[in-house]
């Protein structure tokens, strides 16, 4: 008699949020006081290793508890699931998430129901690489091509990238991977920080942080722009005196401006040598960051964060609109999703320079870049991950920074877990850390 | 002393759903099983004239508790509001929504949390019509057109329409609106119908139901299309030959195919002379609705009811991807978005052909269009309305056909309030038409 094969047994949610607006971590010109948060979830099974796949959406603050909400509206596609039957085909569940037509009608494919697939699928994937044994980097690298295609949705993406073409693309991207392979685990991964630049830190600050920026070995830094062209010159010049002119600074408007305002501001900043902006306009406006790149050339533009879905990434490259591709782990429909996204940008050869920051977002984007260096694009140059200091230490497998590049995981899985203890501390809002705010502001109150 | 001015009190949220499933009413090629669904508001207030603003997302079923959790996020940015200032002025609601940033993450301006803040905006421009003691309609034609202008959020459009054009556009619309006024409520605007068509109806109910919709003196017709080309050949021929070749017959595709296949099924289907192709593939793809209007001319490209906001129909535009602008009262931003988009699309030139259905849909867009005949475009030419035949018993004012025109309204307010009867049987899950079903189960099972 065989065992009765594992299945999915539970489907944990947890309300995650970091005070980190009183700091002004994380503070930009559309988002002046964030309190990184995440939407969580733990798929639990009854197999005999133990094994549970962790993934969340990333939010900021009020709002979290619809994100999370979502998620939970798909736990009866998830309950019950052969556990061997996902991890062997993870596409399936994926099909059956984008596939659920009612829910479809709140996208479709964007917003808060996309977010919460991208979290569930995450969460499979994450589950597949411990089972696998692998650091999702590595399962994807080492992945067969063609079980690679199959875990992809072309749908709405034909006309730009094939199933036929991203296996051409898989098959020439693994070619050396061993050597690459051998390099990644023994340099890492170029990295970039922003964690000089919010825009509610002062001159001082500023300039502290970018000296230990090139300190510290980082290659690129990145300012935040875009509330006052005054203050934006200002923080500019103090910043390029202190990096000098070698090392590269993009700067962020995080959405602030419409189209000819992100022209003449842009304009306004390029003696200062910028390397890109990021986030000139609306995220859904293709034909407006086309005209704002043919119009500040050279300064390169970069997008990609609130993308909401491989159709937008699709028209981007297909508008010549961008001159890097700025993924995000948690935004789009998880990995799946992504895979396409990287392989349209290969296609194009466009550099993908991902999003990270925010809650475990380095954690999870790091694999995706490393996957995309050791079997798709095949090279670093111009490739630079997004890195900021905050928050790894609410990780059980955190990111690592060595000399300005991210060090390759090992341990199995996608690195999504959160320490159980910083779980129970963060719920919101009856974990310890809010419930002791709560009583705090009843007695400001009272007094 | 003058009185304590009027607040709001109260956001009640109500999950409303209706089996339609059940009679595939409502069933086209990517939506087999739709239950039509309501995230319902009303904003109570403690004025004495005891109006009340209504306001709802629609949705197809599932996932809709995650639709009334996303209202309710909304809730501290309602209570305590004075009610003169917002109906004085309801955009500094729609400012403090979209402007909250830490929501604002959840799209941006995207999928559930847009639909959430145009229920509550909808709500608010209910209340203020009720109060004005007008149907919605009859206050935006009579508004002040800087009073308007001032409704609309012009971020991301500047590119394509500034302030002045718009004041511009209204003045100029605003030249024998007394005239059309008459004529509108005399002869109501022009309506087409969707009843006949749905995917899951037999050739006999097509046939008979098509030959009722001529008989009631409508002059369009709309067929579903994309599950199977032979059945849509098959159901094109039969409803071209019930309603003869002066009768426009639309083709929907519900986002069924990609770029390619869009082409190739639309020019299939030419020999029957459908009017336009409705949602050939992803509403996201601008590029590609564009690239399809230049291949299957002079069929019509239409689209619209799931684009999310302004930037995405700005494009549209900009892109010459559409011939027909299908606008949605409840998927954007409500009232004062639609608003933006019905300026772009008249200083476009291109028509606006709104999608109704669903629950509400018809009773609230009737309002959209009609302002749009008197006080904008200034013409119904080219123009109409889509209506179909369900669910209109549940509303206090439904809307009222005659002869293939809705009918204006003179009530006040947008048209949106439900009877409470039907608030309270089709509350899900616990009322009584749910309540009763989940009986009939649990016996199914036990039997």
């Amino acid at each position: 008699m065989s065992p009765t094969p594992a299945r999915i047994t539970a489907v944990d949610t947890h309300d995650i949020r970091f005070p980190t607006s009183r700091e002004l971590d994380g503070s930009d010109a559309m988002n002046p006081d964030p309190d990184y948060s995440a939407a969580y979830v733990v798929l639990r099974t009854d197999a005999a290793d133990g094994h549970e796949g962790h993934g969340f959406a990333f939010t900021i603050g009020r709002g979290n508890e619809v994100q999370v909400a979502a998620i939970d509206a798909l736990r009866g596609h998830l309950l019950g699931r052969s556990v061997d039957d996902l991890c062997a085909d993870p596409s399936t569940l994926n099909r059956d998430l984008i596939g659920d037509s009612q829910l479809r009608w709140l996208g479709p494919e964007k917003g808060v129901m996309h977010m919460a697939i991208g979290a569930v699928v995450n969460a499979a994937w994450d589950l597949a690489a411990k089972r696998a044994g692998l650091p999702l980097w590595r399962l994807l690298a080492e992945a067969d091509p063609e079980w690679l295609v199959r875990q992809i949705d072309f749908r709405y993406l034909t006309d730009a990238l094939t199933p036929e073409e991203a296996l051409t693309l898989l098959r020439r991207g693994r070619q050396g991977s061993g050597e690459r392979t051998a390099r990644l685990l023994e340099r890492g991964y170029p990295a970039y920080t922003t964690s000089p630049g919010w825009l509610g830190y002062g001159d001082d600050k500023l300039t502290r942080l970018a000296a230990e920026a090139v300190a510290d070995g980082f290659r690129q830094i990145k300012l935040k722009v875009g509330a006052d062209l005054d203050d934006d010159i200002r923080r500019c010049r103090v910043a390029r005196s202190v990096i000098g002119p070698d090392i590269r600074m993009a700067i962020d408007a995080n959405q602030r401006w419409d189209v000819g305002e992100a022209i003449r501001w842009t304009k306004a900043l390029a003696e200062f040598d910028p390397y890109w902006i990021e986030e000139p306009t609306s995220p859904d406006d293709i034909l407006g960051h086309a005209a704002i790149r043919r119009a500040v050339a050279p300064v390169k533009v970069a997008t990609g964060e609130h993308v909401h879905n491989r159709i937008v990434f699709k028209q981007l490259l297909q508008a010549g609109a961008l001159d890097v591709v700025q993924i995000d782990a948690a935004r789009v429909g998880g990995v799946p999703e992504n895979l396409a996204v990287l392989l349209l940008a290969a296609k194009s050869g466009v550099p993908v320079c991902p999003h990270a920051g925010g809650v475990g977002l380095c954690e999870l984007v790091q694999h995706l870049s490393m996957f995309d260096y050791v079997a798709l694009s095949g090279t670093t140059e111009d490739r630079v991950l997004e890195y900021v200091d905050h928050l790894h230490d609410h990780f059980l497998d955190p990111v690592v920074i060595r000399e300005g590049h991210y060090t390759a995981p090992t341990a199995p899985g996608f690195s999504a877990a959160m320490r159980p203890e910083s779980l129970a501390r963060y719920a919101y809002p009856g974990g310890q850390f809010w419930a002791a705010d709560l009583d705090e502001r009843k007695k400001g109150q009272a007094a």
